[in-house]
């Protein structure tokens, strides 16, 4: 029988934190880590994912992969280069891909779920990403989880709940789910206050704009004068 | 068109050294990772690895893995129980397993392969450890290659030549190479002379019998009185 157990990486930006309020509200037991990998904002997305999953009282595993990442190359990794502004498009964003970033982090997420008895790992991958992350893609997932579930001796599955859904689809449903959004850090830069100008806000902000939902959190610079 | 570099797990063990031999060989350019991951015997592995990757003068990244690894259970890491003895078999050795070991060491190769060009990752998985690692396994083997292709936007195929072969067999093929066998570590525990009795040490002094092949290193008990 399978486990209500579930591994995820919560990484405490929009989408992760919105996979984890829906696997609480499907009435599954999370158990969250929270990776170090040397991007630049990555002691904001710490901060905000214990604050999440305080907000959810769900368990939290930190681990620290900087010596891994260290070694590969991406602009969103520390003294690697400008986190690009503007659109999110393939143009601005493709120097933010950090190498096999998901793939490392499912495989890792899959052996903690054999440790702890889990039936499943989570995801919080989304079409908006397909174009520019190829682990963020549909036929990855479904390569992944076959991966995954033949080398954990069909221990453990893949569940990627809005990998066909776009980035508004998901605020959509973390809002109708009250997910706390206040707590969530989506900016790519290194500054506790969100730019708003990096490709990721700009995409937040038009995703909470297109479903008329106000973005709780404070930006750099008004919302008003940006969109 | 492809490149001929290609990144491999080194542990230093008979496998991998054999691997890196035989694309040595076949005339590709091997960057080598050698993995700490919280293992009795990782010092000595460590060590065989350095001399191997330097006996063929290529390139050795070490990374330490020890606080994922920290969170999973099995014999092999270090305070978590005793190393069976006696045959290789299912029942002896399954308590051996490291949880998603493979699966998170394919998938950092591919960032790194990624980050520097190569067209390949290759392990030296064969037939003789399909029972019992499930991440050694053909199916396996061709899910996860086609996940690490996926998810590196088609940058990255996995190599694993022995993955149809019994460990005699790669064993032979190292010994017809001049892999320098004196060099490897094989013994799973925390000494450093090989103790002769583990299921790991014991599949290796079956291996070269079969061949009829003396094995160069030197075992804690006289290898006349365990066969």
């Amino acid at each position: 029988m399978k486990s209500q157990y579930v591994v995820l990486s919560l990484s405490g930006g929009l989408d992760s934190s919105t996979l984890l309020g829906y696997l609480v509200h499907q009435g599954m037991r999370p158990y969250c880590v929270s990776f170090t990998y040397g991007s630049k904002h990555n002691k904001y997305e710490n901060k905000a994912a214990r604050d999440i999953a305080s907000f959810y009282n769900v368990s939290l595993i930190e681990m620290n992969l900087s010596e891994v990442f260290g070694n590969f190359n991406s602009s969103l990794l520390l003294n690697q280069g400008a986190i690009p502004e503007g659109p999110y498009t393939d143009k601005t964003m493709s120097s933010t891909i950090v190498p096999s970033r998901n793939i490392i982090f499912l495989s890792i997420l899959s052996g903690l779920a054999w440790t702890v008895n889990a039936s499943y790992i989570a995801i919080g991958i989304h079409a908006g990403d397909h174009a520019i992350y190829p682990d963020c893609r549909t036929e990855f997932y479904k390569a992944m989880d076959s991966a995954l579930y033949l080398g954990t001796d069909k221990k453990v599955q893949m569940l990627a709940p809005f990998v066909d859904m776009d980035k508004k689809e998901v605020v959509r449903i973390g809002h109708s789910l009250g997910v706390p959004f206040q707590l969530t850090r989506t900016c790519y830069k290194d500054q506790e206050i969100a730019c708003g100008k990096c490709g990721s806000c700009v995409e937040r902000l038009e995703s909470f704009a297109e479903i008329g939902v106000t973005d709780p959190i404070i930006y750099e610079i008004e919302r008003t004068s940006m969109l």
